[in-house]
């Protein structure tokens, strides 16, 4: 879908406060995309919780992380993670890096997060993990440094989603919609993970079935079905939905009979 | 108590919003019900998240789940769970597949989902598992052929609920009303075995205590009390809810006497 | 405190709202009190879900949980919980039935519950068990007929909880206010102790330390900083709070200087 | 940056309302601040909820914890956990004192708290104990009397978050926004630490990972994001939040071209 500028500021700007207000962003984390016409350049927001991100504040950056207008407001710290992964897979165009409280006690303890429902196996077949240790020692855990972003994106390879030892995770997807999904159901796989780890036994979903399952859940409808679902939650939030034919106090007699009008 | 199609349509997108507000669906999932004048068929909304079911988006089925006026917009790819269920047992007139986060951890683990109090013995007294791999090997694990659908309610048998491995789970009721106390029920007593089994010991209700608990929590009396109090809930969420007789800022003098009014 | 009728069926009416806009009441489970002029008398809803009670729900009951006014109204089943206790205790005049999600995995585990935290000593220093079973049976698990009542006013004895097997608990106190505040938070208290547990090791607090807290935090200054916080949480929930000086968007640079009106 | 005192008192009353927001406060707790004019004094509120806490409820304190004007509202219990740490630690200028549901468990079980993640390394190197016990033998846990705030102010020495056996933690900053920055953060922490147990291992940060992420996370960038993120939020909740150019329902085809303004 060919889309101007301003129209993919407004949609990344909803993606941020869509992904926040389902409890994966909090006040750290960043979501982006590919600029619509230029494959080499990225949009994303200055520094700013996602809840907050509008579209006037999603700039343009360079591959290589740098604003390509001048400007004076503070930028987010970790850029590179997402210029490294543009750079480094063509085909993917949109990057969400988080701390959701669902995948961070995978990142802490070392356990492998694997697909344990169909929605997970948006996972990928494999989830790599990245310790900032390995190649740079002791560090703020903070991915700012090309270098460290070029670990990082080396570390990611050819898959979807990324662990970050003791910092959280970061999701690609080759749109904005496909990256929104999976990294939404990559945190709800990891909680049922660990719930079912309490319960004793874990048994995820074999490769075949992650392929297929990835598959089918990635196509349009299941997306567009869970898209226009994060969409209206946005607006109730934020106090700009409007009820189809809202209804007073719960009926306790059924309704009289009336027309049926088609409405959409 | 016999209902037009037009109630119906009303009352089932209700009930796929409400159970949808108590947690139990998100953006996935379907609750349907038999046609009131027309056994052979039964009501589905169109392909969307439950949470934004209206009335105009419930078409209708034959059991073999085809739409029985043409139409263009995009079904749910999992009908023939409901169609299925629907042939298999006449006395069923209310089903719901979802995904709860809290029933999801035995699904994933294989554990056995007991009742764990008075609520939970809407389980019934056995809860038979369904896991796909055994009759159709590597699948998208989403349930769209007849031949999955038939599998899936022969595994239900003459039971309320059955578990999906790595899926999710399939409830079924006599009533809408019945079908939304169990679905959410079953739910809730899903938590609790969790967090009791992390406490160390699980000790469930016997068969005689669940047939005896089952029935008469699905008398009803409980049923109304629990359909009540979700359907204001639902209004609240979507404030559409008038408070009875608001008070301002909770007083801290007591209210002087007044006339009180019968006010029902 | 002495207050009329009218005052006190406003007040359970609060009640109920607030115990269930805490999370420790849902669908089913009562709060009541003794009538303010009658102590062979109590005062409780009518089959409501609590987070639904108004003042107009509230009816008269004798201690045989005989409703004082001929009515058709539906009665909750489980009165004889109150009646019987109301009986047993002359020194109570409170009295909650429910079934928290925190404490309900004890009643299925028959793990001890412990007070863990200061606020936790309002449990006392013993929580005895209840189990139908032992007298009764296989039952439907609900608390229905007089002897069941007594049986499980016989098991709470001097003590301010009991905890009901595969059931919820019942909590009671000397004034409404401090029924509140133990319900409350001994289900607060259950829930850190079965978080404790999960890391390894609970060392509760010794019978001393639990008479000593129990006794400061249920002085009236502990108890009316928590009854007006929840009270305020149950007008801005139910949309009848206002706030006190709203501001607008947070202030990013400090605010002028102003004359300090003093304003209460 | 220096302000003045009615500019102090709206701004610690918004952190009491703030971190009660982020649920790390409930009914009891306190936030408090240094006098911004006089090293000898903080500002606390008289006896309240901290969510409930408006300029006008904040008073001034000697480090002796006397309010310096007399008054008859009821004041805080433990007002000397804060004033024996400004007496003993000239740099802090902030405390809070907490029972978060997070932390709360390691007070319970003794497990040793530690930074998990590149934002729990606010904890700072070591989280010291003190367990009133050990001083005082068995107490109501209440921190009241001046020994008993001396001797928890020693325990906390030159760290920045001591937690208290049984009861709670107590957490120190340099300023407002670093005191409120850490005191969510460590809740944070100490929650992903629990479910990071469940998985099976913790592995935290390493003494020069915590210094060197503790360092750059209390940098102004992070503190003034999360500020900000927590400001909103809390203006969300109170109803005094007005979206910036909201929009109606999720539009489903994209917004056609328009003038872009800068807006901010």
């Amino acid at each position: 879908m060919s889309i101007n500028l301003t129209q993919a500021r407004e949609l990344l700007a909803r993606a941020n406060r869509m992904i926040a207000n389902e409890g994966v962003l909090d006040a750290f984390g960043h979501v982006t995309m590919r600029h619509p016409a230029d494959p080499k350049r990225y949009l994303m927001s200055r520094s700013r919780a996602p809840e907050l991100v509008q579209p006037e504040d999603i700039l343009e950056f360079t591959l290589d992380s740098q604003s390509v207008k001048p400007t004076d407001v503070r930028l987010y710290g970790e850029r590179v993670i997402h210029g490294c992964i543009y750079q480094a897979r063509p085909e993917v165009n949109a990057v969400c890096h988080h701390h959701a409280p669902s995948i961070l006690p995978f990142c802490i303890s070392g356990a492998e997060l694997k697909p344990v429902y169909h929605l997970g196996a948006t996972l990928g077949e494999k989830v790599p993990f990245w310790d900032a240790r390995d190649e740079f020692g002791d560090t703020t855990l903070i991915v700012a440094k090309p270098e460290e972003g070029a670990s990082l994106a080396r570390a990611l390879g050819p898959h979807w989603i990324v662990l970050m030892r003791r910092h959280g995770a970061t999701v690609a997807g080759t749109t904005l919609e496909e990256l929104t999904f999976r990294t939404v159901y990559t945190a709800r796989n990891a909680a049922l993970h660990i719930q079912a780890h309490t319960l004793g036994h874990v048994s995820p979903l074999n490769p075949a079935e992650t392929r297929l399952a990835g598959e089918y859940n990635l196509r349009p409808g299941p997306v567009a079905r869970a898209w226009e679902y994060w969409n209206v939650r946005l607006d109730k939030a934020e106090g700009t939905w409007r009820s189809q034919k809202p209804k007073a106090i719960a009926p306790k007699k059924p309704a009289t009979k009336r027309k049926t009008k088609r409405r959409r």
